[in-house]
């Protein structure tokens, strides 16, 4: 490996220097002035730096904020530069932004205002609402770094084209501000890189953000943007998400469109990334998934499926399997008192609870590791091995597995299809179980066993989130409560599943872990994003 | 290579002879009795071996079927005998069947007049329904060779299982009796292998019936069967029909369930075989269709996608882009012509018809191409390896081809994503050319260069067909006339685009293709499976 000049921290630096030029200087806090907290999620408001309008803007769901624009109570620039404003806060509290620019946001946002003020009428259903959207989401004029040094300045004149998604969120009336940084090459679970460094969880900042989209997660859990999209291959936007209480949808595959994102592995489908909404909550979700879809995404990008946005009506009593513990690796205590308390929650309100078993869980996220570094690294080496910055551990596995022939490839593709099959005919055998005789409508889980983890202790256990990948099931990420020192005792275990379930017995400490996130997965079938969102809804109001 | 004990051709001989036990002595037509005809397509209700009712129930569409057993005018034991005897016999002149299981489709037709007279209702919308299907789908009790002498008799016991799609057919009615010839592998654009040798075109013996599908589109041209199930990749559905003057459909991959079929390049999913129905008739493909979807199969195979069947109405005017030669290949004057008639048709009607170009044709067909051979041919080797059995000219490319690196196929795999994207981008720039500003609603053009050709005469030139699988477009194949050999006269030709197509010009020989069919396919958007049915029954009345 030859290191080249300029080396890899001077490129990082360089790069680093032209984000910070882009906030605003009269918006940057003095480091003196900022709070010596863990938790900082409630410091911003209360801090005194925003306006009441300001707060008012930012803490409206996203309806609440077009309904707004649209009715001339807040013109479009006053809504994306209080979001600019609040985003530049939590950016120095959590470090969540790769991409600033907020002068192009602001500039879309008054050619909004302009449009509405010459036609008299909105330019889409989300005419005017702040939009941020990960590091991978091409955005003409703007870097997508990826978290690799190599990409910093590549393309030179940064890119020229929005990828589809941004490009139909705009024709939609969104708008663009910042992006967010993710881990290297999106394939790590926290939210660090040689770039920009590490995202913290503004929850508790001892704890990280997660990853790949942890950026996206701490600027929406300190509502620095009113909705976000990260991006899904094995848990990036679920363990994320779960780690900050924010709510966010694993679409399946073909739902959103995903073209002209950069991925960390290019060309690789044997699992395909998918991207989905983070939200602070589900009624912006629906919003932005139902505006979305109602654009007809498969018209401008070809992997889309043409299924519209259809309206759902649960059952009055569902049918729902918990798996608390998927045998691998216990979750942590608030995780475990988190399954309970939905649990408890569902029984309460008459519906059924059935036990799940994690059956060939543990062979579909060997699988799908399989895949991920089935090149061998090579695509990802060719751009580290560039600048010669050098892989975090959690990266070590693309250096040292060596490539697949395309023949193990298909080998493991069909042993895959096989799996999946058998899945879904477990999922359909449920209604021999239930008292109605209906298969059960989802699953709720953990989706890893932390209610957020220090960095460099999640231990890469991706058990709970990548089944569902290689399923390409639709999931959503709700909140439940947060983790509490005095009730999340740490458990006495003598015996444990294997190393990796010790060392994360081991490591948690429950005053560490203090007012991190509980959430949980729910898992519905294939394409049951409304579903999902329905049920949601309905485990929400339950818990509440 | 060793050969070892005993041969391919023993275990053929003896697997053929097994398959010829299955046939009823008393149908079989003594050789001297069998015709000497080219086209024996007619040969068959005139010959005097089918009484008059049996001709009768064979010549009638799948709903008349069903709905005459349903209402007890024909029983599905009946129904299925006359099948079996015309089958028998369009084997004869043929050689069109694989596995022939008489038997036990009409024990399967006895079960289903006994369900009916217990219950005085049917099981369900296909109740009674023969379904011949291709050889690859596995069925209890069958083989599927999939024209691999190595598959005879392995699994030893036959499949213990139906495929999905067949398991589906039972349940709503469908009754099977036979499975059809392939090529070796499925991976010949004619019919045949060391098994059972060739299949032979009905509407003109000199011709091949083409490939994969033919054993299929030779029972279906000559109504041994209502309707009938292949599948495609290449073409593999779109050749043999184009070659018979069948109706089928290429569906979108997801729309119908796969699982459980055997493959010749198992796991291989840079591009994905899917079926479809061949039918004599539109209304037949329309129930088909219809009652398979409507079974809900996305809860069958975790590969399907949830898009119910739609009611589609068309404009009154349609946009259509033609084209006539894809600049590769140049199509003989007997598709030439059929291009012509189908294009005044609708001029005539008034639709609007604009040319279209075949951008990224050549390149979309050569990495399809790749994406076949990508394993280096190590799973069709390894087969006829076993046993011995010598490749056919055809199939040579898999002994040929080196294997290919997963980093390559990654960047094959993201070069086709880009394709596809473009693609779809000038189709939607269609509505900067049609006279009302919609795109185009279909492209009409050659599904081959030819109206038939004789055998190891296609010349492995699958560029009209093999785009539209990368691409995932629906696309219908429908017939418009017949090979003339006073009208298609060959043409004076002195320039030529390369090798394969002056070979192909120098082989066309008027008099040889005289008869054989002429179909064009019909080209819709993804998941317009309905949309492509109505607009072919347009075309279909347009030139009737």
């Amino acid at each position: 490996m030859t290191v080249k000049e300029p080396t890899y921290l001077q490129i990082a630096s360089q790069k680093r220097a032209e984000r910070d030029q882009n906030f605003k200087k009269e918006w940057l806090i003095p480091k003196s002035e900022l709070p010596d907290l863990t938790d900082v999620s409630d410091w911003i408001t209360s801090s005194g730096y925003l306006s009441a309008k300001e707060i008012e803007i930012t803490e409206s769901n996203a309806g609440e904020i077009v309904e707004n624009i649209s009715n001339q109570v807040w013109s479009s620039f006053e809504v994306t530069l209080a979001f600019c404003h609040r985003a530049s806060i939590v950016h120095q509290l959590t470090n969540c932004l790769s991409e600033v620019f907020f002068d192009e946001g602001l500039k879309q946002a008054m050619e909004l205002d302009e449009y509405q003020k010459a036609t008299g009428k909105t330019l889409g259903p989300l005419h005017g609402l702040p939009i941020s959207i990960k590091d991978n989401f091409n955005i003409k004029g703007q870097a997508s770094t990826v978290g690799i040094v190599n990409f910093s300045f590549n393309p030179k004149k940064k890119f020229e084209e929005d990828a589809v998604l941004v490009k139909m969120l705009r024709e939609l009336g969104g708008v663009f501000y910042v992006k967010t940084n993710v881990p290297v090459a999106m394939m790590m679970p926290e939210t660090t890189n040689h770039i920009y460094g590490n995202t913290t969880n503004p929850l508790n900042r001892n704890l990280s953000a997660g990853g790949s989209s942890g950026g996206e997660v701490a600027l929406l859990a300190c509502k620095g943007s009113p909705t976000g999209v990260g991006t899904d291959i094995g848990g990036s936007l679920r363990i994320p998400a779960s780690f900050t209480n924010v709510y966010t949808l694993k679409p399946t595959f073909g739902r959103f469109p995903t073209y002209g994102a950069r991925s960390g592995l290019p060309g690789l489908e044997s699992v395909n990334s998918v991207n989905g909404p983070l939200c602070p909550s589900l009624e912006t979700m629906e919003f932005y998934c139902k505006h979305l879809i109602g654009h007809e995404p498969w018209l401008y990008d070809a992997k889309v499926n043409e299924i519209p946005w259809r309206k759902v009506e649960l059952d009055s009593k569902l049918n729902i399997a918990i798996l608390e513990d998927d045998k691998v690796v216990r979750p942590t205590p608030p995780i475990l008192r988190g399954v309970n308390i939905v649990k408890e929650g569902l029984l309460k309100a008459g519906h059924e609870v059935i036990e799940w078993e994690p059956t060939d869980h543990l062979e579909l996220s060997k699988i799908i590791t399989s895949f991920f570094t089935s090149d061998g690294g090579i695509h990802v080496k060719r751009e580290t091995e560039t600048t010669g910055e050098p892989f975090f551990p959690y990266m070590r596995m693309y250096g040292t597995t060596p490539e697949m022939k395309v023949s193990e490839l298909w080998a493991l593709q069909a042993r895959r299809t096989s799996l999946i099959k058998d899945y879904l005919e477990r999922w359909n055998a449920t209604k021999l179980k239930t008292k109605n005789g209906k298969p059960i409508d989802a699953i709720i889980m953990p989706a890893t066993p932390f209610a957020g983890s220090p960095n460099s202790k999640f231990h890469d256990y991706v058990g709970y989130t990548s089944p569902f990948n290689l399923l390409d099931y639709t999931v959503g990420v709700f909140p439940v409560t947060r983790a509490d020192q005095d009730i999340d005792l740490k458990e006495a275990r003598g015996l444990f599943y294997g190393e990796t379930d010790e060392k994360i017995w081991g490591d948690y400490n429950p005053q560490e872990t203090h007012g991190g996130a509980v959430s949980l997965q729910l898992i519905g079938r294939k394409y049951q994003e409304e579903k999902v969102i329905e049920m949601m809804k309905l485990v929400r109001d339950l818990i509440s």
